[in-house]
């Protein structure tokens, strides 16, 4: 098994020549320039290289245990968290208030990838953490604020969501869990709650946990629902834990992968928990966690794909196996290596000019939330609520294609456990379905954020493709290796919306039939605009890098890109063919 | 976890309304008519449903041990095995002179189809040991025929493929081991296999292995190989076993999936081994066995789909969440069952559209092999040569993706192992990689299968659906439904034949660079005319089964069908982007 490098020149390229960041205009930018991103970038690299990447196969053979009602981690893991966490990394865009660094959210974006290429099990510990922090901070009252967000931006304790019972994951308006008002303010809150990632361990001092509850009284479904603080250990005056709070774990699930992240089932028998934000209005404080999490988790549909790309590469560099159609390219060997196979070649380039995409799409996504909080930039806060299903189902559903490509590269030893290729494959599984299975992302994408605000962030969207076609054009090469099949894809994108404004409003179900291919189309022209953007930004460069970026680019211009026009075409097939049978036919 | 339940309306389906066996012309066919096949599905199924269906998970999580040179198979395996022995249902279609029915390749094809979906690891036991009946009656002397068959015919004893070694798995040219001539007409072989399905197990007195080796003096490569007989116990005068061989069990492999099935390395130390077939002509006898297990795999494809399938719909009828978009369908309960939702509609019609278009893609294929042997027909051996690729490469790659959407449905509880979804997709995985990977496959059916016969076979397959198309054109609705969108995949698939033919004799690599694409370009048009051909046999009926047939077959036609485009596209763009980059660039 090779090991994992951190792709800092691709990371280095988008942050400066696509994304040009130190140029923009959003406070806390300027400072970043090459040299700073890459001083970070080969920290966090050489962390993920030397101390997460080994820890991974560690996390999936021994997986966490459970034993006399405590969760623990696999070997290795406690120490590799508090080098993450002692090191600053958990911080860089906390607030400097609450012990952070107060950096954009970009970087430290950038530093997941790493994180998550590396060991994406240790990674939920922290990213849940993350999201904790960021609701608290957006939600929580003075108190809250100054009780939890200094422990959580350091991760000396870590946070949880937790919504799903065993009877609703994606209805939450169905939720049981509930939330007794006491004297003192507080509340006793009873239920289970299952799938809870990182809902216990032995890596932190204390676990705060935002459950999801229904307060007696309230309105019915989803509208009655509040969000609770509900710590571990309950924090004394002192700030420090206290006395154990009336909760426990069930059990952990034994899954297909992932295993060094504890799934939890967490009972609560009337723990004491704190309202968190406004009464019945759960949902909005936990969509702040919710959002910061699919970018995440989109995050990692590309990261685990790099990581598996990295191994499928190094093989098919040095895997010696048959000779290349038009006569041997290694004589001296007893045959070629596989990279001289047209079909390898193929599958390679297929996974990393999507990865390289999504790269980009991931970090622009992380810009314009970025431009939102800092600037309270309401466009790009609109964009960013348009394409994060997209960044994370399109990104998950790729992410897992391009993974299982990549274990395909390898033959059966890809299938073995010893390559590491299986790891990959099931781990990256989970993204698919957690914070909102994709068909839910394409429920939201198409029934919810294409009207939000009357339709504008799509429009915004559109305008800014076409914007930068129209700047770009004029050059040859570019109009007809970049700028013709993007405006094919433009074109599919609006003949697929206004399918859903005149077909689609009369018939609900016509645009829902074609929503997950329209997440997809969408996606596709994401990646088709921030390749032609890269492509602008990597012409007429000479350097090897750039060559390369710019060949990877007409790859997926050329090859993967036209997959706009069947996504349209179901699409415009309707609701007719999809809606056909009874239930009972099934 | 619902069980499994044979789908015998479907099996009869395909037998007597499409392929119309009863009808045809092929010795042995005229016998099997609808009571002889249902009373046969109705036994196997009761069979894979009650004994192997169950036996699947503890397959799965206890695996195969191996302790003291000794391959332990899970709990039940061996009795169940036994069962499907001692019932007869390996030796269907093995010749009466060896113990066998001598029924069709086709009525033993529909049985496996029941048995892989209920324990594809279970399966390959048999399933092996059919190739290796074959390849020893096709290619043995009359000695080794009556020491071998009657046994193999029974699964009294097992047998191997042992073609991988570690330096090599596609390029057979480089393999390594020696096979010494003896003076009493034997040879001593002396190597190390790995990857070896079934290599040894506790649920047969002998194991039979066939083994490639290279006797000293062969030629270089691939055409100085030869096929040997190597048993585990080597076989006395009585035809009992006796003394052990010098051959041993290195280790077995821990994988993905497939945990029921022993993957073994198995080392060869001087072991006694018998030529089977001409010698360095050991491909030849190899492909016999390779060419059958290759349509067996493309079976495991659509059959493991098929299980996983019957979970989702299952779970699809049942969980409750959310309501149906136009209005509550079930108002009695909390929620609709997720049936409702559109987007669940879409991946439920994808997955059995497919299973559905995949089995009678197999069956067909089962057809032609029976033509071809029992009456000696060459074209259609031809044509099932040119197809076998496409069934194993096509129908793994799109079997692994319906059975990841059935574990989509299922959300996070598909996600734990408890489901069971997580076993199907591991299991499913293989199929994609063993008996040659689905890169090799797309390698055979451009590089190889095209031209053969000077294309004679291509011609056939053309002329087979064109002549179809105009025998059923007429009907408006069969022509706009099935008959049109039929056309544009042959004309796609023409184009890219014609594509080939020029650019790809100029410059080989533009061809392969499109090899994979083309092979799901052929999938898709042989799904597309069964589908048609289906369609015409359902036309008018009445009957449930029948209109969901139609409906199934129109979704197909309009919403799967037109992927031949994307694909076309992508072959159109050659080599160019394919290979641009250097392969120090990945």
């Amino acid at each position: 098994m090779t090991g994992y490098t951190a792709p800092i020149d691709d990371l280095q390229f988008v942050l400066h020549d696509l994304l040009r960041i130190s140029e923009a205009d959003i406070p806390g930018y300027a400072e970043i320039d090459r040299e700073v991103s890459h001083g970070a970038l080969v920290e966090a690299g050489r962390l993920a290289s030397n101390v997460l990447a080994p820890l991974n196969v560690v996390g999936d053979t021994e997986g966490c245990r459970f034993e006399n009602g405590v969760v623990r981690t696999p070997a290795g893991f406690r120490e590799a968290f508090d080098r993450i966490r002692l090191d600053g990394w958990t911080a860089i865009d906390c607030d400097p208030q609450d012990g952070g660094q107060g950096l954009p959210y970009l970087l430290h974006t950038v530093v997941q990838e790493c994180f998550v290429s590396a060991n994406m099990a240790l990674q939920t510990y922290h990213g849940l953490t993350h999201g904790a922090y960021s609701a608290i901070r957006r939600h929580g009252t003075e108190a809250q604020r100054r009780t939890y967000l200094p422990k959580l931006a350091r991760c000396d304790w870590t946070g949880t969501m937790n919504l799903t019972e065993p009877q609703c994951g994606t209805d939450l308006g169905l939720l049981r869990s509930r939330a007794e008002p006491q004297p003192d303010g507080s509340y006793r809150i009873t239920g289970t709650k299952i799938f809870i990632s990182a809902g216990d361990h032995d890596m932190a001092e204390n676990v705060i946990h935002l459950v999801l509850a229904r307060i007696p009284g309230a309105p019915e479904g989803i509208k009655g629902v509040s969000l609770f603080i509900v710590p571990r250990y309950l924090v004394g005056p002192d700030g420090a834990p206290g006395a154990a709070n009336a909760l426990r774990v069930g059990r952990i699930e034994r899954k297909m992968g992932l295993h060094g992240s504890a799934t939890c089932e967490m009972v609560y028998d009337g723990a004491t928990g704190f309202l968190l934000g406004e009464a019945h209005k759960g949902m909005r404080a936990m969509f702040t966690m919710m959002n910061e999490a699919r970018l995440g988790v989109g995050l990692q549909g590309y990261a685990v794909a790099e990581a598996a790309y990295q191994q499928a590469a190094d093989w098919a560099r040095t895997r010696l196996q048959g000779r290349a159609v038009d006569g041997p390219e290694a004589p001296e060997l007893p045959a070629d290596p596989i990279i001289v196979h047209p079909d390898i070649r193929r599958s390679l380039m297929e996974q990393r000019s999507f990865i390289e995409g999504a790269r980009a799409f991931t970090l622009w996504g992380a810009m314009l939330i970025d431009r939102a909080q800092r600037m309270e930039d309401a466009q790009a806060h609109g964009l960013v609520s348009l394409l994060t299903p997209v960044i994370k189902g399109f990104l998950t559903d790729k992410g897992f294609e391009a993974t299982v490509a990549a274990q395909q590269v390898l033959g059966g030893h890809g299938y073995v456990e010893d390559a590491g290729m299986s790891q990959f494959v099931r781990d990256a599984r989970i993204a698919m379905i957690y914070e909102g299975a994709n068909g839910v992302q394409a429920l939201d994408l198409v029934g919810r954020k294409l009207a939000l605000d009357g339709g504008a962030h799509v429009r915004g969207l559109l305008a800014e493709v076409k914007g930068f076609m129209a700047s770009a054009a004029g050059d040859p090469d570019m109009e007809q290796r970049f700028l013709g099949p993007l405006g094919k894809a433009v074109a599919d994108f609006e003949t697929a919306l206004g399918f859903f404004m005149t077909d689609g409003t009369k018939e609900p179900r016509a645009a829902l039939a074609g929503a997950t291919d329209f997440l997809h189309l969408t996606g596709h022209l994401c990646l088709g605009y921030l390749w032609a953007r890269m492509a602008r930004a990597a012409q007429g460069g000479e350097s090897a890098f750039l060559r390369t970026k710019l060949a990877t680019g007409r790859f997926y211009m050329a090859r993967q890109l036209p997959a706009t026009g069947l996504h349209l075409a179901r699409i415009l097939t309707g609701a007719g063919p999809v809606m056909a049978l009874q239930a009972e036919a099934f």
